[in-house]
């Protein structure tokens, strides 16, 4: 017999899920269909989900739920984990008087549109009043978190992204991480040879949607469970438990990097699509984190994409299908092996992009913490920029006003992108162990051996175990930075 | 200062009228975008919002909410037509017992399954059975809504598609067109030319789009509340009160046919785009029912793209757009004109098709009034198609099996079709008596002024008044067959 308040617990979670899935449609729409003038209606659709998903999650008889379900010895594993998550996000969800929800709103909406306009001006004064207000609400909500999850601080709004993650975790890693790369970086960019050659020739919207169709369908994507765009920025969405959308970035002049992002946007679709069909609705279905979900998809942007092998068939494939003489392996390793400090993020190769992480991980802890103020922080970045890349901006739309995350309120997320990539190199030095002749494979364009290990051993544990010890499961050993040094020692001959 | 029933009234409404976006949206994407697996879980998304609809149709306050409302005397013109448009809907949401609606859907379903299969197999003894039981639970249907509306049997399905219809109206409109049709085709089709020349290049699905969204420019259609894809089949829906999608047939070996669609769908979103914006949550900022509806798209499809003048201007565009030579005025008018009986509705001439509504109206009509039975009905619509349109199916798959309506439970709608066209012939004579040289216009690609007569007599006035007083109100008479019958003696010059 099953167990009355567990079916109760799936049913509310099966209609906060859908409510999800449709919430996520119309943010996709929104992105890539929408005409220009549907989108304060669709704002309206949206908030008046969050709404409908906040009244099922702050009905009053949760707490007793709970309490009886934690002591139920009728559960399973898969349940017993479903009731942890579920618990997990009740308690997020309830953490924070409604007045403090509508404050953050409200102030993260102004936030990115101020930004938007400071970063175009290089006004970072004009941005400032907005950022002292968000990093004060950012505080009072940590401290809602900590009372409720005895997650203290910036912790808390930490764990809200990829749970268990601490400051005690990452300044160990970042620590180790700075040991070792500015003088990495360094020893890179002097031997780095000139810039590479550029394309010259145009590769049409056409063209690259059907190469990229191809790629992500080797990759093992799978179109009956999901599609592809193009357009002018990337993103991944699912819209329901087969409905796992990837929108690539289009770029006429350089198929490299629209191939690229659509790798890195197909791996964390393959992780959507390999979660357990049978839970996706339940909290225990979901990813386990931001940051195990950038694993995902720079395991493929990264790992992969810069594997000889891989990169060889890639080449190959670029230069059948394009009819170009512009896609040789040489040329394409040219353009991917390269290190050069830089003062964007975004535009950053693997070795110094920890860098950029670490320093906006350094500020907002401070920022949070209290020791930094916000009128301090274009010298504070500065000052870090050269410290740890050698370069500094020339303006504040270059330094510290470039990333929209501050200015929607998003403080504990950065650190993720960092911590993926260490974790992506674990994984994918886990995979090469297991799988005989897993390069081998790669090179000849199959990908059924790397997509059944991350099925099993990440994707279909889903939210079962902490994050800690899916990666203990998968690899065999905690978390550590050890295969992301390696990698790229061996990727940049250092 | 407001009346606080009323804006009860228009907050609920808002909900319900969101909700309602949010489903043609997901509606839309299911056949626009979503991949083939999402179908059950956007179904699942679809029936959770009807029910939202339906929880907050069904409060128990209602009651006294209206009859507070209904003697209010601070409400203005458009706020008393939305109190009678709104009890009106509330009416038929709960007119129907919950057991009924869910057996409804369910064979509805079913009905769409088996038919489709039946079709496909010619079989409809195979299909009877779920017939059978469609047609019972349309009377039941029937049985239910005439005790809370008063309009009887039959009546109460026409109404619910078009508010004010029934079959005295009906009766009396089809004996006209009856008393001179079948003579009328018969006629035409002897004096017919020989088949037109087939297209014989390719129009790719690139430049048809490309075309079709000038053409829908060229129309008045507002890109920045809306959008066109092309697909195989044809539709239009509202996402948003700013957002009116139209989605038109490709049809790469006849771009005339594929432009006709557009047209066709383009003049229901300009209807939609024409609504008045205050009001397009209440129920008084709906269009005015499926007659009124099928009227909008009818006059651009029928009396404009028939219309000599801007069928040259169109042939112009086509010519120099596509580089061809196979769209010249003469051979346009050619496929254009032509009146050939045949079996199939959807590819039936002007002329010919209400006799097809004609055909089908008299005979669901008889299934809810019990005065035929579904063994009889392929035998029933073959006599009628001998009568009618002197041609025979050799096939129910060309005959009683061809169209889906029946098959989801849609008894009632057929006749719209038909009184959409006559009203289409009577605003467009209405729009040619007020606006100068309206054919000379039309010819020179200017719609403005046929759109701005239509926005302010027929698309602003949403559902203020009947739909026969629409019509009065915006072309001075009552309806009548006078200008349709006129349009077609003037196209085939009989």
């Amino acid at each position: 017999m099953k167990n009355e308040d567990y079916a109760v617990l799936e049913r509310r979670f099966e209609e906060v899920g859908r409510t999800g899935y449709v919430y996520a449609l119309i943010g996709w729409d929104a992105r890539v269909c929408a005409p220009e003038k549907a989108s304060e209606e669709q704002g309206e659709m949206m908030a008046g989900l969050v709404r409908r998903q906040h009244e099922i999650m702050t009905r009053d008889d949760w707490g007793g739920l709970f309490d009886r379900l934690k002591t139920a010895d009728d559960l399973d594993d898969w349940q017993r984990a479903n009731v942890r998550e579920a618990e997990r996000e009740w308690i997020y969800e309830t953490a924070l008087p409604d007045d403090l929800c509508a404050r953050s709103a409200v102030a993260s909406n102004r936030g990115q549109a101020v930004w938007a306009k400071a970063k175009a001006e290089n006004d970072f004064k004009a941005f400032a009043p907005c950022l002292k207000e968000l990093v004060a609400i950012a505080r009072e909500t940590a401290a809602c978190l900590a009372q409720k999850t005895g997650a203290a601080g910036y912790d808390a709004l930490l764990d809200t992204f990829q749970p268990g993650m601490n400051v005690r975790k990452l300044d160990e890693m970042f620590a180790e991480l700075k040991s070792f790369l500015p003088d990495f970086v360094e020893n890179a960019r002097l031997r780095g040879k000139r810039p590479p050659e550029p394309f010259e020739k145009t590769y049409s919207a056409t063209e690259q949607t059907a190469f990229c169709e191809r790629l992500m369908q080797t990759m093992g994507f799978d179109f009956s469970r999901g599609r592809l765009d193009m357009r002018d920025s990337a993103f991944q969405t699912s819209c329901g438990r087969d409905d796992m959308r990837v929108v690539g970035r289009l770029n006429e002049s350089d198929p490299l990097r629209a191939a690229a992002a659509v790798m890195h946007e197909t791996g964390h679709a393959l992780y959507e699509q390999g979660l357990p069909r049978e839970h996706m609705f339940q909290p225990v279905g979901k990813p386990r984190g931001m940051a195990a979900h950038e694993s995902q998809s720079l395991l493929m942007a990264c790992a992969v994409l810069q594997n000889d092998a891989f990169l060889r068939w890639l080449s190959g494939e670029m230069t059948r299908f394009y009819n170009t003489d512009e896609c040789s392996f040489d040329r394409l390793k040219a353009r991917l092996r390269r290190v050069e400090p830089s003062l964007i993020r975004i535009d950053a190769d693997d070795a110094t992009y920890p860098l950029h992480i670490i320093l906006r991980y350094e500020l907002e802890k401070e920022l949070i913490r209290g020791g930094l103020e916000v009128d301090d922080l274009p010298e504070a970045w500065n000052v870090k920029m050269r410290e740890y890349l050698g370069v500094v901006p020339q303006t504040d739309a270059e330094g510290c006003l470039q990333d929209i995350h501050w200015a929607s309120g998003s403080f504990g997320y950065f650190p993720d992108y960092t911590v993926g990539a260490v974790a992506a190199a674990q994984f994918f030095d886990a995979a090469r162990k297991a799988v005989p002749d897993l390069d081998g494979r790669l090179g000849a364009g199959d990908f059924s051996a790397l997509k059944e290990w991350l099925n099993k051993n990440v994707h279909a544990c889903a939210s079962k175990y902490g994050f800690d010890e899916l990666i203990r499961r998968a690899t065999g050993e905690d978390l550590s930075v050890r295969a992301f040094k390696n990698a790229l020692s061996e990727r940049y001959g250092a």
